[in-house]
Order: C-alpha cells, then sequence, then structure tokens
C-alpha cells in the first residue's frame, strides 16, 4: 500500500465470514518488498462462479484464459499475484499461468479450470514460476485471515484497503455477501489493474449468477473512470459457495432472487465506487447524474464522456463551476443531445437551462458546494426518459506527480 | 498571447501577400484588455470559400450559419472575434453574429451570407453587439496588415503567432498559399477553439475548393489532438480568390490539381503542427507512427487512442520507455489489434517485437531520444497495409496549471 492515503479514503467495514470461503495469503517477493503478496481463496467444492473481465484487446494469459474457465461456472481455489500483471509475456507468462493452476489442482483434486488466476502490477516481465510455486505452497499450508488483509494483500499502489458486504433474505433464508476490490486508475509505475472478488454462501445456478453479474457491473464497475485508460488485466469474479440452505437461485422468476441482486449490486456499486476513492491523485469524489437522454445507454455514455474530459476534471480540481467545459464534453460524447435543451447543474443547482446561462444563477451556493471532497455534476438533455449516474475523480497535480514524475 | 512561450515554439514564418487578400485588425475590447482582438479579412469579389467546422453537437451560432454559408461557396469578408466564443448564448448571440453580417455586407455591398464570422474565447456570454459593430467599423477603416499581426490577432491563450505558407506552380502560373491558426488545446479558461484561415490567389471552384479542403483536413487538422476535449468553435476556412492567372481547378483531373493539393495538405500540416507545439503545459512534440493496421482509417483511431491516453502522455512527459502502456492504449481503441502480432517502439528502435519484449533490448538510446523536444512512438500492428502519423503533445504539471490552478 502507498504510503500518502487518499484524502477520498473510507475505512474497511466489517465483512461477515462466508461459509465455504477460505482466505489465505502468503509472500512469493515477486517485488524486493516485505509484505504479503500472494493470495489465495479457498472454495467449497460445489462453488459456483461468473466473471467479468477487461475489453483490452491487448489483455494477460490470466484474463484469457479465465474468460474460457468462468464458461464451465465452477470454481474451488482464487490466487491473486500482486506485483506483477504478467501482461504482454507471451508463452512464458502463460506458462507459470498454467503451472499456478496444476499446483492448486493438485492439493485440491480438482480440475486445472477449476483453480483461477489474476496478476496485477508490473507489464511485460514474465511471472517467476519458481516465486509463484513457492508463494503458492506457502499459502496452502498458511492460517485462514481476514478479508482485511486479503484486500491488503491484493492491493498494489492502492492507498487503502478496499472491502464492501452486503446480507439479503431469501425467503426465510439469510445469505451473506462479502467482497474485495484493488485498483487505483491505471496504476504507476506500469500497468494498472482494477481485481475485485465477491463471495457469498448463496446457492446460485451458475448461468444466472453470470446474468446477475454482468447485469450488476453494467450499473457500477462500468460506470467508473479514473483516467480513461483501460487495463489489461482487469478482472471481477462472483463465488457463490452454496453453503446457505436457500433454495438455489436459478432465475430471476426464482423467489429471492430480485433480493439478492439488491444486495449484489450494492457491493458491486460500493467497491466500484472505492476504487474511484483512490483514483491516482484524486482529491474530489465526483458523481455525474445523466437525465433526459434518448436511453440509460446514451445517458451513460455522454456520463462517461464528461468523466473522462480532462478539462472537466481540471474545472473540479480547481474547485471552478465551469459550466462550459461540460456542455464541450456532452457535445463531443457522440450521442443525441440538443444544444439549446440542454441543462447543467452543480451540486443540484442549475447553472444553465434549455441552452442558456440562467439570468438569477447564483455562483455562491455552488463554489461553496465545489470545495467539499463529494461533488455532483448535474446534465439534463431534454430528449427522453434515459438516465445513468457515473462516478470519477478530478484531475491534479497528483495524478502528473504518480504517473510522470517516477521513473518505472 | 499569453506571457510563457512554449517551449516547442517556432517563429513566425515569412509569408507572400496573396492578391485580393486585405488583413485588418481592431480593437474591439472583448476583454478588459489592451491588443486588437478583432480581425477582417477581406476578399477580392468572385472569391471562393471551403470550410471544414467541429462535430462537436452544441456549438457556436457562428459554426451553424458557417457550415450552411459554405455550400454556397463565396466569401467577401470573414471577421474573427478574440476574447468570447459567443458559444451556448442562445438566441442573444445569434442576433450579434447577424448584426457583424448584416454590416459588413452593407459596406462591401453583398450578401450577409457572404460574411464569414468566427469567435473564439469565453463561453455563455453573449457576445457584446455594440462592442462588435464598433470594433467592425474600426476595422473597416483600419490600414492593411500583415499575416503575423492577423495571427497574434486572431489568438487568445496562444503563447505564439502560428502561419505556414507554400507555393505551386499550375502549369506556367506560380500561385501562392498563406495561412494562419490559433489554439492551445481547449483553452483556460474556458472553451477551446482551433481556428485556421488559409488564402490562395489560385481559381479554384467552390465543390472542389471544399473536396481538396476535406482530405487536406483529414490529414492534417484531424490528426492531432491536446487533450481529446473537442471545441464547439473549431473552424477552418480556405479561401480562393481567383485572381492568380490559372486556369480554374475544377476537379482532380485538372492540370495542377495535385500540385495545389500537394501546397495546401503541406500548409495544413504545418498549421496542425504549431497548434500541437502550443499545446497547454507541452514539453514534448510527439509523433505516433502506426503501421501494420487493417486500414488507415483504423491506424488513425489507433494513433488517437494512444495520443489521448493520459497515461501514455504522462510517461512521455517524465522521459520514461514506458511501452506497456503504449500496449494498453492500442488495445484499448476498440480495432482490431492482435497482441502477439505487436511491435512497440521509440524513436525507431523496437522495444517489444511480436508480443514480448526483445531480449537485447538496450534502453540507451531511446532514454537519450526521450530527454529530446522531439519525440516518436512506433506501433506496428502486423496485420495489414493500414498505417497513419498522429501528432500530439505530453501531458505535464503545465497543463493542470493553466486548466485547475487558475479560477475563470
Amino acid at each position: 500500500m502507498d504510503s500518502t492515503l487518499s484524502p477520498l479514503a473510507r475505512p474497511f467495514p466489517s465483512l461477515p465470514d462466508i461459509a465455504g470461503v477460505t482466505l489465505r495469503v502468503a509472500r512469493a517477493r515477486y517485488k524486493d518488498w516485505d509484505r504479503a503478496d500472494l493470495t489465495l481463496i479457498e472454495l467449497a467444492e460445489g462453488s459456483a462462479v461468473a466473471g467479468v473481465f477487461t475489453r483490452n484487446v491487448c489483455c494477460s494469459s490470466e484474463v484469457e484464459l479465465g474468460r474460457e474457465q468462468v464458461r464451465l461456472g465452477r470454481a474451488r481455489a482464487v490466487v491473486v499475484n500482486a506485483g506483477n500483471s504478467n501482461a504482454f509475456t507471451g508463452y512464458r507468462g502463460r506458462e507459470a499461468v498454467e503451472a499456478i493452476m496444476a499446483q492448486v489442482a493438485a492439493h485440491y483434486g480438482c480440475q486445472p479450470s477449476d483453480v483461477f488466476v489474476s496478476s496485477t502490477g508490473v507489464i511485460g516481465v514474465p511471472l517467476p514460476k519458481d516465486k509463484a510455486t513457492a508463494g503458492v505452497a506457502a499459502a496452502l499450508a498458511a492460517p485462514r485471515t481476514s478479508w482485511e488483509e486479503a484486500a491488503l494483500t491484493i492491493g498494489t499502489t492502492d492507498t487503502f484497503a478496499k472491502g464492501a458486504g452486503a446480507s439479503a433474505m431469501l425467503g426465510a433464508v439469510r445469505i451473506e455477501l462479502a467482497g474485495i476490490v484493488k485498483g487505483s486508475g491505471m496504476i504507476a509505475p506500469d500497468m494498472a489493474t482494477m481485481l475485485g472478488y465477491i463471495a457469498t454462501d448463496a446457492a446460485v445456478a451458475p448461468a444466472f449468477l453470470q446474468d446477475m453479474l454482468s447485469k450488476a457491473n453494467a450499473e457500477s464497475f462500468s460506470c467508473v473512470t479514473v483516467d480513461g485508460d483501460t487495463s489489461t488485466s482487469d478482472t471481477v469474479l462472483l463465488l457463490a459457495t452454496g453453503q446457505a440452505d436457500n433454495r438455489p437461485l436459478e432465475s430471476w422468476d426464482s423467489p429471492g432472487a430480485d433480493a439478492f441482486y439488491a444486495a449484489l449490486r450494492q457491493v458491486c456499486l460500493e467497491l466500484a465506487q472505492l476504487v474511484v476513492r483512490d483514483g491516482e491523485g484524486a482529491s474530489k469524489f465526483i458523481a455525474i447524474r445523466v437525465t433526459g437522454a434518448e436511453s440509460d445507454a446514451s445517458a451513460r455514455r455522454i456520463g462517461l464522456a464528461v468523466a473522462n474530459s480532462p478539462l472537466v476534471k481540471t474545472a473540479i480540481a480547481g474547485e471552478d463551476a465551469n459550466w462550459g467545459r461540460v456542455v464541450m464534453a456532452v457535445g463531443k460524447a457522440g450521442e443525441p443531445a440538443d444544444r439549446d435543451k440542454l441543462s447543467i447543474g452543480f451540486g443540484g443547482i442549475w447553472a444553465a437551462r434549455d441552452g442558456v446561462p440562467l439570468a438569477d444563477y447564483d455562483e455562491a451556493p455552488v463554489a461553496a458546494h465545489l470545495k467539499g471532497g463529494e461533488v455532483s455534476v448535474e446534465i439534463d438533455l431534454g430528449l427522453g426518459d434515459g438516465r445513468a449516474t457515473v462516478w470519477t475523480c478530478d484531475l491534479t497535480h497528483g495524478y502528473i506527480s504518480i504517473n510522470a514524475d517516477y521513473r518505472s
């Protein structure tokens, strides 16, 4: 973990144990550091898995393999390496991943395809197979540990441990969800990785688990951005041990499916927002609320165009209610917009409505809102019912310092 | 003009007078400053015009009107206001533009649609009609001035005057081209504007003039980016007085058309690169050369994805040969790419070939290359014959200071 805590950091929450999940960590020493950097998530036999992965076409072997494995719907263990992303490392990188999968499979007596591997850190350096296998052996023999310890261990340049939990009643059965995530934009000195792992004791059929994760992802992890740069390793896995005594969820019609989804969505949203709160150099947490778009998808694309605009992000860093830059970013999004129906506000106060600045616009309360650590931008397109909220952080000297001032 | 000269600035070139073109400037005092801020380009009767405009849907009235006017193919005058972009100002903004058009048309005895107006500067403040009409009256009575003076007058936060010229032989007839441009990214404290005006004494049919400008634009102004933010006012006009004694160019088959196009393309390219050289906070001029893509258009989109990546731009600012970030940006471009065929280099030296880092990669000459002010990044996709070059600048503390530290 980085020494300078993000000003937007949140304390690690109290998370429940998840029946059928055992966490262990070890020191593989992927870098010259004295900290645990290998995490092992052991899952009870019969656990289901769903996953979402980066769309970057230059992804790592871990992502390529994981995408295939997740189709089988079964997981027995997850290994997360921190300090080396193993991306752009060709066949040697792939060999290290396959060695880890074989080693863990032999230990648990499962298929290698039941063992998921993620890696995060420096790019272009093949994951050292000897360090990996020694680290895995140490983890397999390690005592069980906490979600917070696991969250710290999967982190690289993160400045704080990130976790979220929720519970839901499926009929008379209470189920638990606990998740951890790492990431703070594309990570200096090399390549970013947003990795997330969410476990539940609920019994859920793999295909429906994937449906729910894909839907929750679209409303959470896919609605945050730090710098618009897409990692080569992004992975979120949802692991369901089925140890709770609920009737298995098989479709949206299953009793309790809506309650489970609401809890899952909440955990995903909290984890996604925690990544933004640890955005490189972030000093403000920004919610961009888009309404009146032609569709929800259009609203989300407009929100992301605004969230990724360097000029909007620097204006907010400067506590400047520069709604003109928001207009510019809306206009460049490539989505339907009508300048003369467009309204822009900050902190719930409109600065411009229907294409013109408000004559009685009072900047004082807006200026006060922008001085805080939590900022909102409202955009109404005046075209339809489409809406979306996107979260991002501001662009500061801290981002430049982290990414330009230090050599890798 | 800003007080801190860009380290990448170039001296203003010696530009020819263009027969049929008269330049005048005046002080409209759109801001509280003591400098000329209104430029009038007077054109001989019978002049042809072509134009390319921003695709931002939240564009200014000037852009909306200009797009319609350019279809008529005729121009008698151009008025450029600096200090107020007149964007997002509703009907009052439009009235001011129409007043200028009517005033100039009355003076020259032409149609209002023969008078083009551009504005650049603060957004959301209607262009003051009284200042505009007084400024236009002063300009109409002013003595003729130079291209350099006009280039200074259209500038706002630009740190140096930007111009380029070329000549061509159309058969036995020598024709001249002279152009000026303003812009330095999206311009603090408000909204950007890249404005360009190129004049020639050649006789060219308006439709063909537009063909050539559109083609040249695609290879020049559309291949540069400072921060990926798209102005609401971008405009480039090509003005042809027809005072040279050439046989009018009417199509690509006209004798001399290729020579004229080559000269036009050269002027557009030089002007476009000058905008990058004045990019906000720029300390390095970066050429991104993409080869082996599936098509030229795909190569250009990949080049722009790399050029707009904050992580690539900050790495180059830090003189860090961080090819992993280039891989990431290629992968996120949404274009065909195969990680295992991808090669990345700097300054003509490959760091990674066919998806793996080169074993004998010597970083010393690359590090020396990155210390200079002119940097190149080479990307070979290994897929086809598509190629493109895109130009950008690095992302530095200077950009943050210009856009975040000062309040508007």
